[in-house]
Order: C-alpha cells, then structure tokens, then sequence
C-alpha cells in the first residue's frame, strides 16, 4: 500500500472537539481569520457532538431541576455522560475533558501552551445553571474559567479557549518572533505601541523610539511595560517577584 | 402626531455598536440561543462598522510597523480615530468606548453589571500586535482584558463581555432569582450541584440536599462554597474580607 502523506498530516492536526447544545455555533467565528485560515489549512480540525441526542425521552431532556431546591436547572450527569463517551469513541479518548465553569481553574497564556501542546481538546459547553457534580468527577473533567464574570453558555468559553491555543499552534502566526514579546509571555504587560503619522491630533510619537538607539528603545519599551504593569495589575509583579 | 409606543421601546434598547474588520462575525454565535432571542425581541441592538472603510490608500491599509522597530504591525491612530468618529455620529457619544486588550482591567461581574444598566457600549476589537497609543488617549477608550491570554483579535472579546452584559438586561433571563445564587455574585465560587438520578453510576447526591431541611441544606451550600472557593481561588476570599 502506498505511503499517503495527507492522511498522515491530517492525523496530526491538533484536535477539537465540542460538545454542545448549539453546534450551529462553530465554527462560527472561528471558520475567519487566522483560525479559519489554519482549519482550512489542516492544521486543526473541528468535530462537534450534539449532547440533546443523548436526552431521554420524547422532548430528549438534558436537564431537571437542582437537589435541595434553588433556581435554574442542572445538566444530568447521565445524559452528559453518554455524550462524553460517545464523542470519546469517536475523536478519541486521549484528548484533555474541558468543562467551562465560573468555578474552574483560570484560563492563562502558559495554560493555553500546554494544551497547544497536546493532540487537542475535548470540550463541554453547558448550559443552564449548571452540571451535575457526579459526571464531572466520573469522567475527569477539568473545569476551566476563561474570566471572572457569567455566561449564558460554554460556547463563547470554548471559542476564546480554542483561538488562544490555535495561534500558538506551529504554522498558524508567520512570525514566532511575535508571539514572544506579546503581554504575559514575559509576565509583564506590554508596553505602548506607535505607527505612523509621526504627529497626529497635535501627539507625537515618543522621540527615543524614533532614534534609531535600539539599547535606548529597549530600556524604554521595558520601563513603559513595568509601569502599566504596576499601576493596572499589581498583581502579576507579585507573581513574576515568586517565579 | 400619534404616540408610538414601538419606536420608544426601539429607542430604549440597550445598544451594542462594534467596530472590526470581520463584521461578518456579527452576531454569529449571539444570534442564537439567549442572546438571540433577547436580539429578535429588540431588548438590545447591534450595529457593525467596518474599520476599513477608513483605510488608507488602494489597499485601504489600517496598520503599519511598529515606531523603534519590533515585530508585528500596529493599527493606526489616523485611521482608527476616523472610524470611531464615524460611528459615534451614527450610533451616538453616549456609549462608552471599550478596547480589548490584554493590557485592560480584567473583565468582571460587577463591571459587566455596570454596562448592562448604562445605554450600551461602543466596542472596538483589534487585530495585529496592537493600537497606536494616542488614540486610546485622544477618544478617551477604556482598555478592558477578558482574561489572562492572548486572542487572535477582539472580536471574540466583545462577543464575551456581550454576553455577559446581555443576560443581565431586564426580561432577557426568565427569573431573577437565578442570576443573584450564582458564582460572584456572593463574592464566592457556587456550590456543587446534583439533579436526578438519586443514583448514577454508584455515586450518589448527598443525604441532605433529599432532606427537604432548608436550613441543612442553605448551610451545606455555604460550606461547599467556601471549601471550593478556598481551594480553587483564594484570591476571592482574600477579595471578600476586605469589602
């Protein structure tokens, strides 16, 4: 049998998987720009699983109401156990199970590299209040923040955590070099950033950066991003002073 | 001249005005579910503007490289000034104006309270390395991050804090009640969750939640809270005993 290289270099795309009451969403933003370029490109690929297959009865119910009382609905721990497994048998069980949660770990930049770093990600999106506890423990799922704040759903959670990871994906952003010096790869914020006109609305553009004196821009880019960094988010000095 | 009920309920729509260079990626996911429905319902509006428009030359260029040299390109002041002239003419100087950048103050839940009961946002996402530092200052935007990562641009940014602020608006989600138990808005993680079946897989919902002792149960909660929150995020607890 002869050697296929495509099929070769289509197994080693780095894997999505979503699932989700709304696949109709994705791609959705994700099939433009920089990640839609690299779908099509193969150098990631999408599978989405709609978990209302797995719903019981006639309406395929996915949620009732919370033990003890209390507002809202919960996801079952059964239907979304059989979505898990059965999205598991079909994209593989060796990717990483994603639960977007408010309660989860939060999303980083050195989080967003591990997972680049995998075969992909396994992602469950809920809705509703929220998931019966007994499936996330059953089936190991990870439970991820992507912010402190509410969604109405996982979705735009999976997207942000899916563009952060694509773009770090080996052939996606021409330049390595861009990525580097991007805020958080130093644990800094970054410094401010000028183009052209020189003069606009009677502001300028600092003088050092037009000087040609790269240890001088250097000395100035690093002072800008120490201050910014000290007076929006004191917080990431104390953690770069603990590294 | 006749009273016209509909047009003032038009007018009072909480108004979402974005500027972008992939319009088309409006209102893509918020077109569904929650968001969507509150959309067709008029509880809120959406305005796209296509940053280009306002490009420079036969190619309708928005960036050029960096001033002191660099990688990447940065979005320039002249251009990204005219778009935001041009669409506060159109959708007015009221709404304030957010840049999404992972140099902004962090996105939280009481922030996205504080836009959903303002008139709207004006919602700008970029693209490249970044934005020429003097029009932040000259239109006087507020830099806002949705996390700790970086993203392929705004857009999924603005999708986020859309959604955050849209399923606060008044009549979007069904009861109130639902929104006020859950995670932050006590300042604390919530609590595990269990739904029906009482048995799954040999794991069961805790004894008391079937108790039917609202006062039992009100304190396993709390408990579960505090132990989860103290676990996952102290950083919340520290938050909380300094208000």
């Amino acid at each position: 049998m002869p050697h296929r290289p495509e099929h070769d270099a289509t197994r080693q795309a780095w894997r999505a998987s979503i699932l989700t009451l709304f696949p109709e969403m994705f791609p959705g933003p994700l099939g433009l720009s920089l990640a839609g370029q690299a779908l099509d490109a193969g150098l990631w690929s999408l599978a989405t699983h709609q978990i209302r297959e797995h719903g019981l009865g006639r309406h395929r119910a996915v949620d009732d109401t919370p033990a003890g009382g209390g507002a809202g609905m919960v996801m079952r721990a059964d239907v979304v156990g059989a979505a898990v497994d059965s999205a598991r048998s079909q994209d593989g069980a060796d990717l990483p199970l994603i639960y977007f949660s408010p309660r989860g770990t939060p999303l980083t930049q050195s989080l967003a590299h591990e997972l680049a770093e995998g075969p992909g990600v396994m992602l469950l999106a809920g809705r509703f209040e929220g998931l019966d506890q007994r499936v996330i423990e059953a089936r190991g799922m990870r439970e991820i923040s992507i912010g402190d704040y509410i969604l109405s759903g996982g979705e735009l959670a999976a997207m942000v955590l899916l563009d952060a990871c694509i773009r770090l994906l080996p052939g996606v952003v021409g330049s390595a070099d861009s990525l580097t010096h991007e805020s958080f790869e130093t644990g800094l914020l970054e410094h401010a950033l000028y183009t052209k006109p020189r003069e606009w609305e009677g502001r300028s553009i600092p003088e050092v950066l037009l000087s040609g004196d790269h240890k001088k821009i250097a000395a100035w880019q690093e002072t800008d991003s120490l201050r910014i960094t000290s007076e929006r988010r004191p917080d990431l000095l104390e953690a770069r002073k603990r590294r």
